[in-house]
């Protein structure tokens, strides 16, 4: 059977698939209760939530069902705030808001909500944590243990993996170069984590003891099969799911994925300060020549996000961030159930007909 | 049964995978017999030899075997020579020169040899020939097939997978951004087909009715069932046979891709003047900063040809072209046929395991 691993059996779910934590609202508790009530695993991506409204969204996600869930947050980092950097960007920016009509808001620096986060997650009985950009202390996966909760880590490279599993994650979910949204890289310059899937996974399950979870490129069934011949217990997929209708993301951005190739996107750190793959559109182009002297995240994140969100309201896409894997030919329209039921049944009629 | 399908037939292979035609000496008449004998397709890659050497190899093969092989050739271009890059790029190459006590050739510029491999193809009846770096015109393709030769397009996006069909090849490989060596792209900015196997191999499958061939990171029998899945007939493999016993890859190329991770190789024309995957090294990082003011292929690669010879031979790897693709971790020294009896059983145990 395809579907019944030891990675399934941990986190009770019926099929091996993670819907990714996408930060940014597209992981409404619509999309992530669909998706746990067909038989995956739907993540609330709580990145960059407060810990109050990460609060409100998994109270909802409760309601709407009694099947497992996860919540992922971000792990902090050293914010090595250079106001200049900041103010350099902000002129930057000064353009986009004149052309949208939008103010300059005086610039703080968003602190990362992770301790509180940690905190509501603990009270609230989250069943399954994952983590991006970084690894939790080696207490903090004692104490979420402790409280019987399943931690799943994100690794871009082999070493990135082994690291998660010194520290004590139930899984690693290792994510490839296509991936859609932000790189999980968190051991120096990203590009040595620029990995094809069919190229790490492998790589990685002869390194590591724990399930690792395929991420990068997987949009049906053939991607899924794809991911267990190489190795993996299970699979994570954000793009797949942004275009589905349960999904938060918005209009724009779901109709770009939609209309675009696999030769369409680049990684860009220009709307976070963070590399992520996103479909390549004029603001990507006009901030390119000074990527390198951007702040990093949460800065930039911040500066830019007025900005995106009026472009969205002004039906703007060339200003907006589209991410998106490479594989955008394969997405639908469908919803997240019927994506998921078209995947297995996909699955099972490939495994029917090949072998 | 995994190891049937159009493509094996119309081949006349036992087992769905072919040995990549690398130019440059790995892929000598033992290799590609070996991995014909193993029921496998051994590829001459004859894109760097004058129509003469090219004969001599097939000649040697022919003894050696009488299954099905292929022969590899470039496809030629449009050659902008300049002698102003030319003679900048030559001055960059001093220094190496120096060191390696060898003289400045006078530089002359390769020819293509491709129109004179064409007829030597079609006097010496090879059975199946692989294009690179771009499509071969209507009327060569057409002279082929009268001739019963069979033929095999190089893609590296959707569009270039469409194009191969459209000019009436029989099946083209689907090359993706893990793959070690030359990028095949021949529509314009090869970053535009830097995408994943994983993402690149089922939307090329749903736009074209020839079979696809999955090229990139694919390493062993995982590799191949993930291709099968995704939907590909068949799978090229190249850095898997460089470092094999019947590869004529020099000592230093196989030691480095042995050792190595996934995360040490980069994509440089500082060689050839084309890009290319390999593993990062002094040469690379050297003459990174010029990369966009050097001359093209083939002129690049004529001019930095005899430093890495004698690189070689003075055994300093950090100055020779070692081509890897992304999953070297997975290379092992094992003989062409022990590889391929290794990847058969392989699939054929995830298989019986699994599904």
């Amino acid at each position: 059977m395809w579907n019944t691993n030891k990675f399934c059996e941990q986190l009770g779910l019926t099929y091996p698939i993670i819907q990714a934590g996408m930060a940014g609202g597209v992981t409404t508790p619509e999309l992530v209760s669909s998706v746990s009530i067909a038989g995956a695993l739907g993540t609330l991506g709580a990145g960059y939530m407060t810990a109050e409204d990460m609060t409100e969204s998994i109270i909802r996600i409760k309601q709407l069902t009694n099947h497992m869930f996860a919540v992922n947050v971000f792990i902090p980092e050293d914010n090595n705030l250079s106001s200049e950097r900041v103010a350099r960007a902000d002129r930057l920016l000064d353009s986009y808001r004149r052309d949208l009509q939008i103010k300059k808001e005086p610039f703080t620096s968003t602190p990362f909500p992770y301790d509180a986060q940690l905190e509501s997650i603990l009270e609230l009985n989250v069943p399954i944590v994952s983590f991006t950009f970084g690894v939790p202390s080696r207490e903090t996966v004692k104490e979420l243990k402790k409280n019987n909760v399943i931690t799943i880590g994100t690794a871009t490279t082999v070493e990135e993996a082994v690291i998660n599993e010194d520290r004590g994650v139930d899984a690693v979910v290792v994510q490839g170069s296509e991936a859609g949204g932000h790189r999980g890289s968190f051991t120096g310059d990203f590009s040595k984590g620029m990995v094809g899937t069919i190229a790490l996974v492998p790589q990685a399950v002869d390194q590591v003891r724990i399930p690792v979870i395929a991420a990068g490129g997987i949009m049906d069934g053939r991607g899924v099969l794809a991911s267990l011949a190489l190795g993996a217990q299970g699979v994570q997929m954000g793009t797949a799911f942004v275009t589905s209708q349960e999904s938060g993301a918005k209009v724009q951005h779901k109709e770009a994925i939609l209309k675009t190739t696999e030769s369409e996107t680049v990684v860009t750190s220009v709307f976070s300060g963070k590399p992520a793959r996103g479909i390549r559109n004029q603001f990507i182009s006009d901030l390119k020549e000074f990527e390198s002297e951007l702040p990093g995240y949460p800065d930039q994140n911040s500066l830019t996000k007025p900005i995106r969100k009026e472009a969205a309201k002004q039906n703007k896409p060339e200003w907006m961030s589209l991410w998106s894997g490479q594989a955008p030919r394969l997405s639908t329209r469908k919803s997240a159930t019927e994506l998921i039921d078209g995947i297995v049944r996909q699955v099972e009629g490939l495994i029917q007909e090949k072998w």
